[in-house]
């Protein structure tokens, strides 16, 4: 391609509204462009490069032998009603109707489309293992969405569905997986760390994130630096070394608390620890189900863990509104004691506080010397805190650390959940009527595109991994004289299959170079006056700082050859 | 790939609702699988065709310079209101509403988005032509799909925009599209009609579709076996020889037709030409504008010219209730006379009806002398007739023949409605701002498939040109001794980058030989017990009835010849 022809909007400036690096750099570059919040087109470099990602991914999933669909985006309500996800599953999914009235979804995740598909075809044991697979766009209306591709509405995934005649079978491609997801990051450039996850309203149970450290990455990581212990914080356990004081109850009283609502304000104005606190949370469903949650002061409730909790429904924190219904007075004057008619729920540390703190249901009004069971009730407890830095590793107790990752890919042991609700069913070599068990598995397209870029940039632009590079090599003729030696190599690489990129514009050389750095093609080729006088040109890799002279004659070897080193790097 | 580990549930039976060889045959073969109404699922088989006629549809397309794009399938309402579309196009569209209440479109069509991108970027004509193109999922809600993935209500469609200085550098690109449509079919295994079309919703002046001669087409094509004028009936003109009887005004008389309402029956009663009568049709839009249409009664409305003669404003036939609520009488009485507070628009041939009947908005009754100006208003005269078989052709005037066709592919002159409806604007050479002219360019890629089938299967199953096979060799071992030199020869063939299947499935040779024709793959070799005691081996491509014996060692270098004849006759 000639890059006079190539529609290639790059931009000197940062753009507005983008503060991530690789936001900033795929928006410069002119690989995306910004339709709507969270809604994003691929120009023609970026789809180049979408594309070599999706053949990447193709060709790792055709060598374990999964197969590739393409189911419809427009998934109907029945399907989703059959696993009970169309009510689980919140705002994020995006909702519609057709000409007669008739619901459907479009497909955030495609477990009961592609359940639906293998439960008609499948009869006997002797068609499993069947992976199955499509690389698509899916749809989340993130209520957040930020940093361009890296959290879209609509995104290309790859995901595969995987069912067996037995759990061992499923653990065999489970390994699979996981060393064809190790591969495809590999080869795309990327390094990733395999980290335990929860596996959220999938409703899994075994499962692992592929993780990529980095300090715009949404997702904390715990980890132990002296057992090796790693998971993800929505995950991670920790000790829980309660223990209850010896203390005798004192007596329930109401204190004047003016205007003190947090924690801070409250160890300040009480003068002891945020331990002594029983935080109480309202959180309310879609359908407006309520639920109070209690936990210790110091501590954070694990949406996870809640939404574990209330058997798979996804709770959010309430409105003001809700809160000021519910208790009778202003926010930060909540507390368990007198709350009726509302279901209450507590983390395991509150079961061991002694004369505790916590609001009086009345503004500014705090209660001192709260005991559970004599003062209010607890309809169950579970163990909902997030584990944090600082926390004790749940396998040595040593303190544990963290980092911050982006997700890249998730790879989950399923279980029987969605073969069972939906009736999957084949005949064992027994004959008799068994579920197949499942397992799913996802990468982010998109988000490992800008996962490459946060990894592989400068300060002039990106540094595109020779795998995924929208071009290979990039010719810079600087001089006219320059423009016959250009063109010829130019046809002499593309004869070799290398994807060139000739910028043939009439432009100052630095205008040139500044692109060129900046759309990262691996390899630069600069013939200008001097050198070539001398019948040579400049061959530089855009990784490395320094440049070598070569002569034109040996050129398309030369980069022939450094192009294969660089694939084999990535491919090894 | 070995077929017992593919993903292939083919079927014995004609499945339901199924009525179309094309649909039957991918229904049989498991190519797809439906999910709902106009929605399927392209299982593997399907999916290998699928990608190889989108990549026939990017070669050609980047051969003419043309560059691939990957807009969001969520359009916001905006763009749509800019150029009026939003409400202009009716219920096919499907809408959206995000979390924050926001309106957006599942992309019916891109020629906003693209306008959009475009114009952000667009400042100097240096810039121009550009050809920007995408293939990917568009999504209409049909009020009848059927057929399969013939008409769908979620497909795929290579969709091209052109954007240039002027009309000259147009109609280049308009040819290089021409050509590489031509081309694209044609390596597609397709022949192709091409047809003056009229462009609908899409705003154009010339348009030309490609159609391919089919009995199950949805488009009429009006040609004359005379001249060689060949038009879509929805754009097809003919001679209007309308002339006025030199016949003097009767007066204007009510008579009782008793239950007597179509045409026919009409005709009957009064024993006159339906010529005689003035045919009265209500019309409605989406937001209950109401329009009164008159026709001569031997006459229909083109669609098409009555959305035109509206603005382009999409109207139906109203409802039943609506005609009682205008009229004031039940459906079949319905007349122009006295009819107030609604438009009246009438075609050419309302003018020449003199002494007319028509109905009386009464229960069972019609008028009869009716006579435009004297009788009843005319708000406005277009040319709305229906161009038929049997009519004078508008060049030379012979009689008019008529086929029924598929629409496989259109190609749009659209000229400045988007660009200037949008405001995108470049510099000319001389400095003065100008909007570029458009052109737009689609191929339904579904619709392509399942064409391809309707032209090229029998009895047996479907005939798959080489180019979009989903494998281009199939091996039969039909006997145990077999199965040993066909891995072997599958081994071979893969390694010569031949995509080949085997068929190593422990069953009878007849459900071997009957799957494989059904599925259609183009090269067939079988190995069976007494060939293989001579050493030999069955050759057969499925589109001929013999086969021929082949030595084993000379199979793969034959095979390969085969492939190469069979592409070099498609690429021609």
């Amino acid at each position: 391609m000639k890059v006079s022809k190539l529609f290639l909007p790059t931009l000197k400036e940062t753009p507005k509204d983008a503060v991530i690096k690789s936001h900033i750099l795929m928006l410069r570059s002119g690989m995306i462009r910004k339709s709507a919040s969270g809604l994003y087109s691929y120009l023609p470099l970026g789809f180049k490069v979408l594309k070599k990602v999706i053949q990447i991914a193709e060709e790792e999933m055709d060598k374990i032998g999964a197969q590739e669909f393409l189911p419809p985006i427009l998934t109907s309500r029945e399907l989703w009603e059959e696993t009970g996800r169309y009510s689980l599953m919140g705002p994020q999914m995006w909702r519609i109707k057709d000409r007669h009235q008739q619901d459907f979804v479009l497909g955030p995740t495609h477990e009961e489309s592609f359940t639906d598909l293998v439960r008609r075809e499948l009869s006997s044991y002797k068609q499993l293992p069947l992976i199955v697979y499509q690389v698509y766009k899916k749809f989340r209306d993130e209520i957040r969405p930020r940093y361009g591709v890296m959290r879209g509405r609509e995104f290309t995934m790859k995901d595969a569905y995987s069912y067996h005649a037995d759990e061992t079978d499923l653990s065999k491609t489970y390994e699979d997986m996981r060393k064809a997801y190790r591969q495809f990051f590999k080869r795309c450039g990327l390094d990733t760390v395999p980290v335990q996850a929860d596996s959220g309203s999938m409703g899994g149970k075994t499962s692992e994130e592929f993780m990529v450290r980095s300090h715009i990455g949404e997702d904390t990581i715990i980890e132990c630096p002296a057992c090796g212990y790693v998971a993800n914080a929505e995950r991670a356990e920790c000790t829980l070394d309660y223990e209850k004081k010896e203390e005798a109850f004192k007596t329930l009283e109401t204190k004047d608390t003016p205007n003190i609502k947090t924690i801070e304000a409250l160890t300040a104005f009480f003068q002891c620890s945020p331990k002594q606190f029983i935080k109480t949370l309202i959180y309310e469903a879609l359908d407006q189900e309520k639920v109070v949650v209690l936990i210790r002061g110091d501590l954070e409730v694990n949406q996870v863990k809640l939404t574990n909790a209330m058997m798979g429904k996804e709770f959010q924190l309430a409105k003001d509104e809700t809160v000021v219904t519910l208790t009778q007075a202003p926010v930060g004057f909540a507390g368990p004691v007198g709350l009726k008619n509302v279901k209450i729920i507590a983390d395991e540390s509150v079961r061991y506080i002694v004369n505790g703190i916590t609001g009086a249901n009345q503004k500014d009004q705090h209660l001192v010397n709260v005991n559970f069971e004599r003062d209010f009730r607890v309809d169950e407890f579970f163990n909902l805190r997030l584990t944090k830095k600082g926390d004790s590793c749940p396998q040595c107790k040593k303190e544990l650390h963290s980092f911050e990752g982006i997700e890249v890919g998730h790879i989950f042991k399923l279980g029987y959940k969605y073969t069972q609700d939906m009736k999957a069913v084949f005949l064992d070599a027994s004959g008799k009527e068994q579920h197949p068990i499942m397992g799913c598995y996802g990468i982010g397209i998109d988000r490992t595109i800008a996962t490459v870029i946060e990894q592989n940039h400068d300060e002039d632009g990106i540094i595109f991994p020779m795998s995924i590079a929208p071009y290979q090599v990039s010719i810079l003729p600087l001089s006219e004289e320059a423009f016959e030696p250009a063109e010829k190599l130019y046809n002499e690489l593309w004869k070799k299959g290398i994807e060139t990129l000739l910028d043939d514009r009439d432009l100052r050389p630095g205008f040139k170079f500044k692109d060129a750095d900046l759309i990262g093609i691996p390899i630069r080729v600069t013939l200008g006056k001097k050198t070539l006088a001398e019948g040579k040109a400049e061959l530089k890799l855009r990784k490395e700082k320094t440049n070598t002279l070569v002569l034109l004659d040996e050129l398309s070897e030369k980069i022939e050859q450094m192009i294969k080193t660089e694939m084999e790097i990535l491919n090894s």
